[in-house]
């Protein structure tokens, strides 16, 4: 084996600069040559690939995004174009690849290694949403994206006696949520994982004020529904002078926590290793703190990503 | 003099604290207390007035929000409520008063002035939209925080080749939206105070497609229009896979900057100085990187916010 | 039982008032008081306890340092003092203790439990040292810090092709160490666990330079040697223009990181929970991602905390 | 005019990026090439000049350090070296240059002026120590990072009862001590211009624990000792538990804040205008919030830069 390819695809996450400096550094220090594809399956396809040399790799371990781009690229399920995307591969002289992204991502490396070619894959993605691991590149620093911004809105909350309802990202996974509204102090989590009780929701609120304490915060998975039908649901149950905040795109960016870059660090070189050994269709990830590879196929098919929803049973003891 | 009153009105702004803090501080160096009125103007005629303690006072120059909470209380604009409210200052033994906020709640302290009892204005909002001031206390604060988060969307629109529509505060007033706007680079700046030309903007866009730079970045203050409503406007322009964010209430929150606690500490202790020489009636501010002392009524009723629209001038020379 | 009672000794570390307010709040969902030792073993024995209401704990789950404070008291080790102890907690009505702090803090758990004083400590330390736990409140948060201001260092290298020597803390584990180093791409991570080579570190740096990389970073536990000793020694072994900075107490300092404060809520929380099964004597951690309840005799005599020595291995593979 | 040029030189500060992609920026849209001299007066000696073109310029304006690189070159200072700078501009049809950095980087600039080479200073350097503006681009941020890291070590200070001695930069200019110790509600600032009192100090700290707040903390410059020189000798005047912390060249690293973001984009697009206009010769800068423009030689020769020490009069009014 001589060089590896690496791509990003799907929605960007922090970290990924990580994994693409990773796989190419642990590359270069087994003697291989690391190739970029840009844009995705959609650069595989067209041939957009070039080194990673110093120049690009300087400093991106710290960065937002991905240096290599991302593009929606449906076609790339026809086994027309993962065949293109092969051949483009072995003109570059690239003998294995390394694909960094969510679970959609991850077909593509499974096709392609059946087809002969070795592909493994990264979890990326700041949802948690990825059966075959615990967490996911992306999900520490999105959490603390979120986190800061309703540390922000709480100042607000307590000086005017508000009510904010802050939805954070997560179409089918609660984690997102769960972690944030905990760390936060979240006065309830409303995740899709679970229905919620607005009627219970409010009594919580009054028994609040009643209490002494006249701010509230929710924290809502966009799984679920917008913060304003959410705010507009709860008005009907109480005045608790509401503001639904979106905090929308802005949990994808900014530079990666330690946590991430470590675990894209880890999971860049793991994938490096085991591509060397001659293995392909992994989808790596980490389950009781252990660096794991699952096969694509039986991971997608046969698992779930498991929201722990003990974090729910937990928030409502020690909220006030 | 023995004692000084200090309450915030209006929206909470970063350095509304330190401001608070300075005024005590200030006042104990000269020999008087310091009480502080929760919940601004009404907690004033309610007489919610407590001694501003080592206690209260420690670590607070750092926390956003305000410690004496902040509440509507329109009623404060009849005479029978000022009456009322200078009654509760003096129960307490208090002297004169500093008033943390916009420009609605200088009347409250022009009010009280000509009933009498001396009452200085600190601006304290984040829209930097108040006459007789260069800079309001928390504009450099949000400022900062919508920079932060426009950054960590800049990373997604470089990685995915879209175009963020970003609105930010400011109803009447664009002055957060052209210093976030230079701050990160924006392809056009969305201002109350100039016209927008759609196709201008789209055009923009469009060369920069040709010219080789695939995401963009408007920036809009929410005086305009909501981003959703510009987004929807901007697409029947041309497709830049545009996507609405509203940064919101987090724009409000957080540590303040440097700058804001510096300032926020300047006018806290000059208000008490002046208090001290018998003044009132006054509102503080700085001009041309002076501190200044204007009067209330002349400063509402004659003055306005200036926009520095050079700014809008530079933007168009420096946007790619 | 009716009321718990909490305090923090040792070294402070962010999380520890997340913590503090988790065993309050779930304390408080039982049906159960909670009251607050300040400054540590010295003010339980001196009796300076209050009760923790709304007003302590509201917003302390986002704040640095322990709102109880804490303070050395060696004496404690002595049985009469551990009874004077126990005397001041049942004035108070205490029926059960929470120790949030190091393994020396545990000592004091344990002996209170043999007293008959039920006790359970809770690892806070910003050095993940602690047997019986692969992580500790304020590890994660400590290295966040470490990376935030080694990716500043980092722009002045290579901005000016100088070599930085940063010492973080850590003085029997390179945990912080490792963390820093991998997260900000560290050229050498020096601990404790493992013993340097200083030619080899001086060839690597030289060989960077051939290859065009003219800037580089060595990560230094300060159990090792101080980074000025260490810049002294590698100045002997070429020319890097070097320079030695040390992070010192800053690590220790600001809002706990998402991660921190889940954690830090998931042991008070279980703390509470272990107390109110009539259970005593035992260190919380957690083992393979899930939470777990050890002896304290057990753990400290029988175990030592495991630097995962695989991070540096996986160094020496990504590192340019 | 076709070309122009641009370096930076002396020490890194943030925004200097800011302010290279403005010149750049400002240029293209006048219909002039922007070319970076990498390496500063050494570069341009050797010719190490390249087209600064989009791919250069994307993002940088959030970045710390300088792109172009900095390095020392005091050979600089003779004319042979200055002719041979001018010899290699000429190679690459460069007309005028901009020149980022330190008063020591105006020489260079007045010279190349003088041989009849326009050229025009950008003061870039975070001590605001340079003469003819208020302030230079770096300071804001830099402040920034010192009160992020003095916010840190208020709470182990707070915690542990302990003062902190904390040594920031500026070896002529007590700037960023007063500005830093200002926002972190220090006990004492100790600067260059001002002679301390150590007794004085002393006697604060004491009195302060009589009025029961028992952390301390001291900023004191660079320019007139270490911090663990004057934490020895403040330790003979009494037990305050001090300990002494150097923030160092974390001060100079990391993203700028919007104010040296915007600040340095005035400057960069001021100079180009300028140049183009013909001039050359000159120092921007800011005086009483207003952009100016002075002539070097006059401006070094006859002006020096003034602290504000109004700011340490205030500091003894509001600090507890």
């Amino acid at each position: 084996m001589k060089r590896i390819g690496i791509l990003t695809s799907g929605g960007d996450a922090q970290g990924m600069n990580a994994a693409i400096r990773a796989v190419a550094r642990s590359a270069n220090s087994a003697g291989l040559e690391a190739y970029g594809i840009n844009y995705g399956y959609k650069g595989l396809v067209e041939g957009n690939i070039e080194l990673l040399d110093l120049d690009r790799l300087d400093g991106i371990i710290k960065r937002g995004g991905t240096i290599l781009y991302s593009a929606r690229f449906p076609e790339f399920a026809e086994k027309e174009y993962q065949i293109k995307g092969i051949d483009q591969l072995k003109k570059f002289g690239i003998d294995a690849l390394v694909v960094i992204g969510g679970d959609g991502s991850y077909h593509g490396a499974e096709r392609l290694t059946q087809h002969g070619f070795n592909s493994i894959g990264i979890p990326g993605t700041i949802d948690n949403d990825i059966p075959g691991t615990d967490f996911t590149v992306g999900f520490d620093s999105s959490v603390n994206v979120a986190v800061d911004s309703i540390d922000k809105l709480n100042d607000t909350a307590t000086s005017h006696q508000r009510t904010f309802i802050v939805e954070v990202m997560g179409r089918g996974a609660g984690d997102i949520a769960l972690w944030a509204g905990i760390a936060t102090g979240a006065d309830a989590i409303v995740i899709p994982e679970h229905k919620y009780d607005i009627q219970a929701i409010a009594d919580k609120l009054n028994k609040n004020r009643e209490n002494g304490k006249d701010h509230g915060l929710i924290v809502i998975a966009e799984g679920v529904m917008s913060a304003q039908n959410f705010k507009e649901e709860l008005d009907q149950h109480g005045d608790f002078d509401s503001r639904a905040v979106t905090l929308a795109h802005v949990q994808r960016g900014g530079q990666p926590t330690a946590k991430d870059r470590v675990f894209a660090t880890q999971l860049g070189d793991y994938a490096v290793r085991l591509l060397l050994e001659g293995k392909g269709g992994l989808a790596l990830g980490v389950h009781n703190n252990k660096l794991i590879a699952t096969e694509i196929i039986d991971t997608l098919e046969n698992h779930k990503h498991q929201t722990d929803l003990s974090l729910l049973e937990l928030n409502d003891r020690v909220r006030f």
